[in-house]
């Protein structure tokens, strides 16, 4: 990538080719393993140097009092932050005398490998010590999908040149300490020593611990299991002590005869299950992971990675970065989220502590979208999650004087979390975002018992949500005031349009859905007047609309406001937030994150192709995209009025957001909802697919630069594999019946195993939108990189 | 009052004829003894039972991290709260060997006397205990008007029927525990021990400690001296240790012959004088005490009294309860104010530890109108405080992106200690209350010197401020976005039109103040060009209006807004802030204490006769008075728009709002501004008085049930008497100079000593407005109780 010199591009692994501790803890994000159940961050084997040495378990998090200056009635007691469980990943070496750490000695070759395809972190070493003793390490690393309560490591080190009695020290270690975050509001929460040890066994090679959340109250057990073969005799120690599992293994290994440590990790938690169980549990997944060994579970990862990428890989011929990334993305999003299983699907995902672990409404309205299409599972899995959270979400509801369900606008396990309600509580947004995620699944799938059973409750109880929310003024158009947008740059305003136009498609929904799964009515309580008042209310929706600039105004009173001195903001005063107070952010015409043009992508069918572009073009001159939930929208917005080379601009911030850590803090974890966002702007931005009410319409265009792109959609269990080209696109089905979709507006019958081509209509040439000062993207035509080469990695 | 049936008005004393422990806290708050430097709460002598044991020095505070869930930029980094120094009230009796305990034994006789003439604080006690042994205490208590650092108790016991050994313990404690005061975001804060101890010493019947606060680093000295009179001879002991100074004295007593002490207390502190510089202070401070003796302190403290209510008192015939409580708001207000040199008034004054002792705009807005016409040097004195804060103010607008200087919203020091800046630094409105607030006192005393170093100022840095803050729209209108005003149910709004009001005063007469003073100028740094941007600005002010309505909204969008749902709020729901979260309250039509009509009557320039009714009639509909502040405008604006009963029983509850803790907090402290706010309903409501432009007017006229009115205004030197009777008012002035006034609209010319009387205009009867449901005031008329006897105390 261009951020970092020690990688380059290549189609389907990421690489680093040599050792830089600046860009250590952005490289244990980029290189985490997980499978939305277990996350193991990217740390070096040896456990230091490092920069945070995160093991999560999706939804073990420790619970700790929300403190504030002043207190106001309804804001929450009590935060939630994910917190570390212990540390498998640590396999310490002692070379004759000497401890292989990368800081001493030489380190003459440093290679480490995420291969998209296998699923594995590799890492190649070739180090000599101080005293001039070499070694060879080649370790390999996974997070397993098809048992997603393991992981394992294999560990080869082979003497060099002479004969070296080495110590292996493997250890599982609970409760290690971290450096402090700062001030950056973003950042992780540290909560010191949150574990209570229960339980610490060892027997042969086999160390079992088990802990309890002081404050939370989980219980978990987590252990490790090791096979080993080495040529040569090897003594061995197990040692058990609370916070601490120990496997220690000496040596003496002859030139070319490697010893070699296969690490087996297995982690079970519960909120309700006894410590025994939970350690019986441990045992037993050490024992079928031992059965199967390193190879097999590899083996069971290929095939499971393979199924993936035929579902959802992404091809883009000409930009071999943006290929990578893309896959990149795509691969993370899969690691957030493929088997969370009745969890949440978190900002991070389990790549690192950022966000406190917490899910945003970014789950449903960047995440979801991607998941709908690729791996439909994985979203119901989400959706029921929120379903599962619902007794909470009605009981906020009720607190703050409002009907149906109110979802938090951050949490783990579905209490309310922010602390600072205009820029959380405020933002019902996310109501909407849950809802119609709902009825987009139940419209990608066709799964009617998911609906019957699930997302019929989500779109009536956020229906009822917006009707107390709203009100009709003078018994006329319906008002939501005094709530959040999207744009965090604002905050507690009147008929924020996007929040206005996700309300009336909700209301809308959920009305349908009714009528769909009548027998719901009942279960639900809804009265036979509900319905009407909810279409009553989508029908008289308010949508401010300002004349003098013909655009929409993202909230009634933004377009009055002053626009924000851009030209007197110093480049460093970015993100706005860590520089200025939102008292003047709030104030003012600025735009954190598109919300209007949000609307625009979601809502599309609310505006004219003319509105669009007024709108955008508008926006453009004020948002600052200091989210990096900003770019994929723009890139998805900008193609469809017709920038193109700015969409393709966008595409590429989106998708390098983490790999060149553009918001300078990948460190904390990956931004997950920015790697979704990179999917959709390839498919939603240049591949134009949009689903607005339930139909698949496609306006593909290439900017110049790139030669082709496919990608397919999985619908109601078929798959449409969409090739693009720079004057055609190709539509192509496999599965049983016929789709109708739309290619550029017009009607397209797609019958399976027929593939059609359509001509892509040329594009009138639009002036360059602008940007404020200093903000614009980086252009991606002048500033790519020459590829390294075409190998693959597998 | 009718709040508790141990008090029984009377017209020039506070008097408490029974115990109840229920309302000790509060009885502690309403017989606080303070000068404005230093305050004593009206603790029994024996120090407990007890509410709170505040004794309190104007500025020592202690600092403390402020804490958020989540920070943003801007937002203050610690917080300030009032805290006890070493309590010398404490003196503890023995009768043989049980302690007197108002819990023990019988309390045959109770009485506490506030007198408002003497200043002083009585006691008389007649207490049996368990055994049977009978005493009688007096005990006398005052803090000194004319020597700041000075406070004095005179203690007298005599035994009753039979001869008794007594012992006395008089002590001055540092760091004694209180209790804490739950989750009301009005309470104060406790900080435990914030006294580190620095010297104790003891010596003949004298005891002195010095202190350092932890955090803020301010030094502080106390001591305690005694004189005792005693028959026969007395064993006495004096003790000193780190928190704790003692001195013990034992008598034998004969019925008859009382033994007499006389304890007398000295508080110096400093943030930059040594502790043994403070310690001297002390020692000289209770030496001239102890010349003066409580006699003759009492007797300078009489003096001092007898000049104040020549020029402050307000006589009101017909309503005894009414003329006690007024008389009591004006002794606090000078209790809070009298010797604040160089400090802040705070909200509470130095009667408790509400709103941890910080001092608001409402100083400025309630407190200083009364002292301008009463008080001026005291107006001067807290006006010269802001103006010390000055430096800081300016950082502060300059950290806010803003220009000028910003004034925080709540301060011990000067600097925000606000923790929720929707509701704090965003109400930006408290600049103008302390610009406004030095124009009006130049205005009213002529004081050129003032003007000249001081309150141009303050005028031209609030004026900078409010150029920085709003834009004129499209070159056109002046905008004010994205502040809150006084209305706490409301926050971060669109031209809240008391804002831009107040805001159009100070520019305004910014650029007066500059006229006047031309040399100003260069210190200030004014460009030629800002005073013509500030009076642009203010011609333009954009004040929206609802033609709909025919009402100004109280802020651009406000009438848009739901009503709250009075009709479904439970009378134990209010205040509504302790029962519903800001996010409803900010969004729907409710009001906690006026804001539009607050308007109506500091900018009552601003608006016709016509509007004045119809905003009054509309917000009143939408007030509930959940703020201390609110009767007393409601007071003054019904009055002006003809609601004469109603302005009676707003003047009511607000002179009764402490006396009869209709807050329910009056615990922590009474409301400074409230009982100013008694004192400007009458003058200001009943009295019509206006300031408008400098020029003064009346617009008398008595409810039913008042029979007379008399009050004096201080202007220039010059002493106004205002007499009021039903049907005509007679306008007196002592003084050198004529004044030219008006009356009821009429300009008047008023000579030294020629009383010129007028009729008062027939008034149309309106019907009543009504309130939200359950929040009408109580009627004054139907609830006035009858008076006990109209002697004096003195």
């Amino acid at each position: 990538m261009i951020g970092h010199p020690a990688f380059r591009p290549e189609p389907w692994a990421v690489r680093e080719t040599s050792f830089d501790q600046g860009f250590l803890a952005q490289s244990e994000s980029i290189f985490a393993l997980a499978n939305g159940h277990l996350g193991l961050r990217g740390n070096l084997d040896e456990g230091e140097p490092r920069g945070l040495s995160g093991t999560y378990l999706n939804g073990v998090h420790e619970s700790y009092p929300l403190e504030y200056g002043e207190r106001g009635f309804g804001w929450p007691e009590d935060g939630q932050a994910l917190i570390s469980v212990p540390d498998g990943k640590v396999i310490r070496l002692l070379v004759e005398d000497e401890p292989f750490d990368v800081h001493r000695g030489t380190l003459e070759r440093h290679e480490r490998v995420l291969d998209l395809r296998a699923g594995l972190l590799k890492r190649d070493v070739r180090w000599r010590s101080e005293y001039g003793r070499a070694v060879k390490v080649h370790t390999e690393r996974l997070v397993s999908f098809a048992d997603r309560n393991l992981a394992a490591i294999r560990y080869e080190v082979e003497a060099l040149e002479q004969p070296l009695r080495i110590a292996i020290q493997s250890n599982l270690v609970a409760n290690q300490p971290e450096q402090g975050n700062g001030d950056d509001p973003r950042a992780g929460r540290s909560l010191g020593a949150a574990l209570e040890p229960q339980l610490s066994v060892g027997h042969g090679l086999r160390v079992v611990l088990a802990h309890r959340t002081r404050r939370s109250g989980l219980a978990l057990a987590s252990g490790m299991e090791h096979h080993l073969e080495a040529d040569g005799p090897a003594d061995t120690l197990t040692h058990a002590e609370p916070d601490l599992g120990r496997v220690t293994i000496s040596v003496a290994l002859e030139p070319g005869t490697p010893l070699r440590l296969e690490k087996l990790l297995a982690y079970h938690w519960s909120s309700v299950q006894s410590i025994d169980w939970l350690r019986d549990q441990v045992d037993a997944s050490l024992e079928s992971a031992l059965a199967q060994g390193f190879d097999g579970l590899a083996a069971r990862q290929r095939e499971f990675l393979d199924a993936f990428w035929q579902r959802a890989d992404i091809e883009v011929d000409g930009d071999l970065e943006i290929q990578q990334a893309l896959r990149f993305a795509l691969f993370h999003v899969l690691q957030a989220s493929a088997r969370a299983e009745g969890r949440a699907i978190g900002a991070k995902g389990l790549t690192g502590p950022g966000y406190e672990g917490h899910a945003f409404w970014d789950t449903e309205s960047f995440v979801l979208p991607v998941l709908t299409y690729a791996l439909p599972q994985a979203a119901r899995s989400a959706l029921r999650w929120r379903h599962s959270t619902l007794p909470l979400a009605r009981d906020r509801a009720e607190q703050l004087g409002l009907r149906g369900a109110a979802f938090p606008w951050r949490t783990i396990r579905g209490e309310e979390c922010s602390a600072y309600w205009p820029a959380g509580a405020a933002a019902f947004h996310v109501n909407a975002a849950v809802a119609l995620a709902a009825a987009r699944y139940v419209a990608a799938t066709g799964d009617s018992d998911f609906e019957r059973d699930t997302g019929v409750d989500l779109l009536v109880e956020s229906a009822r949500l917006w009707l107390s929310l709203g009100h009709h003024e003078d018994g006329g158009s319906f008002r939501i005031d005094g709530v959040t947008g999207p744009d965090e740059y604002s905050a507690v305003v009147d008929n924020n349009v996007y929040t206005n136009l996700v309300a009336q498609s909700n209301l809308r929904e959920a009305a349908a859905a009714l009528r769909r799964q009548p027998d719901a009515a009942a279960r639900l309580q809804v009265t036979p007047e509900e319905p009407g008042a909810w279409l009553a209310a989508a029908e008289a929706m308010f949508v401010p609309y300002d004349e003098r600039l013909g655009v929409h105004p993202q909230d009634q009173d933004f377009c009055q406001h002053e626009r924000w001195d851009f030209d007197h903001t110093p480049p460093e005063h970015y993100p706005l937030l860590l520089h200025y107070p939102y008292l003047q952010l709030y104030r003012k015409q600025v735009i954190k994150q598109p919300d209007l043009v949000l609307a625009v992508h979601v809502r599309g069918d609310a505006f004219t192709p003319e509105e669009k572009r007024r709108d955008f073009e508008y926006y453009e001159q004020l948002t600052v995209r200091d989210s990096s939930l900003a770019a994929s929208t723009l890139a998805i917005v900008a193609a469809e009025v017709g920038h193109l080379d700015l969409a393709y601009d966008y595409l590429a911030e989106a998708a390098l957001m983490d790999l060149e850590d553009l918001e300078r803090n990948a460190a904390d974890g990956l931004h997950i909802a920015s790697l979704a966002g990179a999917v959709n702007a390839a498919i939603a931005g240049l591949g134009g697919f949009r689903d607005h009410g339930g139909v698949l319409s496609f306006a593909p265009r290439l900017p110049e630069g790139l030669d082709r792109l496919a990608f397919s959609i999985t619908i109601r269990g078929a798959r449409l594999h969409v090739e693009v080209l720079p004057d055609s696109a190709t539509y192509g089905l496999t599965g049983d019946a016929a789709l109708d979709i739309r290619h550029h507006g017009a009607p397209l019958h797609v019958s399976p195993g027929a593939p059609i081509s359509r001509p892509i209509p040329l594009l009138p040439r639009l002036a360059r939108p602008s940007q404020p000062r200093g903000r614009a993207p980086a252009r991606r035509l002048a500033s790519r990189p020459e590829p390294r080469d075409e190998r693959g990695t597998a």
